[in-house]
């Protein structure tokens, strides 16, 4: 049977602000990325969320971001490769304190600091090298064919190479941005069979209409509102329906 | 032959801003606590200074704080027990994660922290839960008597009863405020043959005159300045001359 | 005709985090306390309140906290009298630059630096030193009969004196600490029948009977939930009906 | 007699770290930029270093950065214009409030943030704008020529010309990078000629030997060290014996 890993993010709160439907989320997902308290999360929000996916079952990851509450981490830093390494560490290592058998499932760079280091060679080597200092064993979860998937197997640890129902892609694998009219697909039923196509024949139409190879490991969902729960839904009833099992990444 | 740990505060330095004599003072003692990125530190401080500790053979151990980079972990917080407990966890993780072996030997609450936790039952209880969630191995420095010890057996993770060579000590046990003019003690010597005494008969001599019982497993000194510098060199050369063995804490 | 001021906090927003019905409560009211950034707001979102209030007409303030987002300043913090002054200038520099005519109406301290101060002289002198370093002439918002008053008579400075229609008070003139189960009043008639007779005989009855002469210039209402903004349009029914108006204060 | 402004940056401690010999660069200089608490400074560091100032009758200047005190602002961020104006009305409004007299003498954006809008308008704009929600007649010291001396016209600001003694140009009148080998001219004598030269003949050669125009109304100098100290009592003899008078900008 045909597996699939299921990602959303998760944790995203912080003191007083709450941000997120965790536990609507958690259900329909196998695995969760759990800020760290750099861009998003606090440690009584990390230890909560923690807890919360092990009771779930679901595969707990690290989301490590820039260090900037105010930008979400969507705003790009101009951090040395030895910076970003360290914050890293730091970051990956508060995560895993709080789990239970202190293991992690994976790591996942959160928003400007996966964007950047997908292009951005000497990033990705440096994000794999922070995830090595805690665990060589713990995947990264990189954009599918870029630059995170070939810094990991420079650095020698475990990836998944993730994709998107939801985003269109350029012919060169890469997303169409954000602030392009095409950027983003909205109805679940499209999303939901591109998804099943992308994972049957292992290839995505680019915008242009490019067959882009593509062997997608785990694929990134949203559970921050009513209309991302909706598109989730409908993944799960579509790919179930297609024999494709949603199940947590094993490397 | 006796024995002591010696400890001191290290990687204390955030950013551009440079603090402490690290290089100065590893060779001098057995045992450094280092700054987590709370109250001081950052990861590429909290990196580079597990390096040089590990290389110096000094047993390293995390020294969490309270949020409060302005007021260097000083300045008392009102935070709940869980609060605590998280942020404990949060940062013993984070130092931890830049550790070769993946092992602390020690933990050592900051400042305003370990003075409340000193007297503060409840606080203390969750000082200690934070470091189990941890590792339930890793010995907590406590000041000798105090609510850190009982909380530590409590708890169930052992402890290193600590003890201060250049503070003078009430009739209870505790500290004398550092607001009083009697609270430290500056000339080398005096601290040195206090330090030897303590070892030897177990106990402190109260400001007071009462004898207060002590069995020291840690001292702290410090190295944030050349007159501090001077206190632990003739406090090695004491100690080394009374055949008192200056050598990390062993649980 | 009997004048009353009512103020509420707003602007509590911090980057990609919501908090508070601003847009609901401000029709309500006719004074708004606006974070600075440092227990909740950012400039961004400071700029947007301040245009908000402004528009609306209501009379706008600074509503400086302590250094702690994650605690949204309800922690106490022991900071030294120089350091809370020199935080409070900064705090209503910062938002006093966003209003259009570089004036504000009033400057209420938040949460537990409030709540400190009204007990603690020397916090308070040191709050309104705070302000009157930024422009003598800006009234203070004190719980009545307080320290913060007393403070504000000693430094030279306006003040407010504030009541609460949603707290029972001590005998003392003090609230009723939220720990202790009688500590807040949730039925809106009560609270507006209790608001109406605070104005109408300048007094309250404490909890035990006692009555404590109170002239109240501002009431507190809070607008970050349906339960807050239903009392407050049950208090505006109330004391509209009963002749008193509601308007902006003006020292 | 001819006049020049020479500014040197202030104000850059934080807690209890030290950085600068602010009170020995203060009686060579006619201006100050005083650091506003995002990239350096903290409020009690600005109460001080404005009043240190004030008394010794230099030009005082808020100094904005980005937020972010472990890269000391010198990490390009990619915030947007809106977000870059708010935090710069921010940083000036908590600054001034510091003032004996509420007024400032000049605005000099920091670090990556002065470089960034050197070349990009749109964040030369919103840093102007910002500036004149604060008061329309602060100037702005920008890099001579550079996009901050258009934004300051067209937004309608003041603005003073800044030019670099110890720094290389490139053709068309850019900083050479610090990454390149030239970027830094360091002996005294050297940087002293330079910038007389530049003030007599209104030009600087570029390091390939192009005349570039350019009519400084300001230098930047610098205190963070020994050397630097040297170069600008050096630049202090050379220029008051080439009977140019170093006095704080007037508009």
């Amino acid at each position: 049977m045909t597996k699939i890993d299921m990602n959303s993010d998760l944790g995203e709160s912080f003191g007083r602000y709450s941000l997120g439907k965790d536990s609507e989320i958690i259900p329909l997902v196998s695995s969760v990325n759990i800020a760290c308290g750099y861009h998003a999360g606090d440690p009584d929000v990390m230890a909560q969320t923690v807890k919360l996916a092990e009771e779930a079952g679901v595969g707990v990851g690290a989301h490590p971001g820039f260090p900037d509450l105010q930008g979400f981490g969507r705003r790009q830093m101009a951090m040395k490769p030895d910076e970003v390494q360290h914050m890293v560490t730091y970051q990956v290592g508060a995560l895993l304190a709080f789990t239970s058998d202190k293991k992690l499932q994976h790591v996942k760079p959160h928003g400007a600091l996966y964007n950047m280091a997908a292009k951005d060679h000497n990033l990705a080597v440096a994000i794999c090298k922070g995830i090595a200092q805690v665990d060589e064993n713990i995947p990264i979860y990189g954009l599918a064919n870029s630059e995170l998937i070939s810094a990991a197997k420079e650095v020698g640890i475990p990836y998944a190479q993730e994709a998107f129902g939801d985003r269109n892609y350029n012919a060169d694998g890469t997303l169409v941005s954000r602030s392009l009219p095409d950027a983003v697909i909205k109805e679940p039923k499209k999303v939901a069979e591109r998804v099943q196509k992308m994972i049957e024949n292992q290839e995505i139409i680019g915008l242009d209409g490019t067959k882009i190879p593509l062997k997608p490991d785990t694929i990134c969902v949203h559970g921050d509102n009513r209309a991302a729960l909706d598109i989730v839904e409908e993944l799960r009833k579509t790919l179930t329906a297609a024999n494709i099992e949603i199940t947590p990444f094993k490397n």
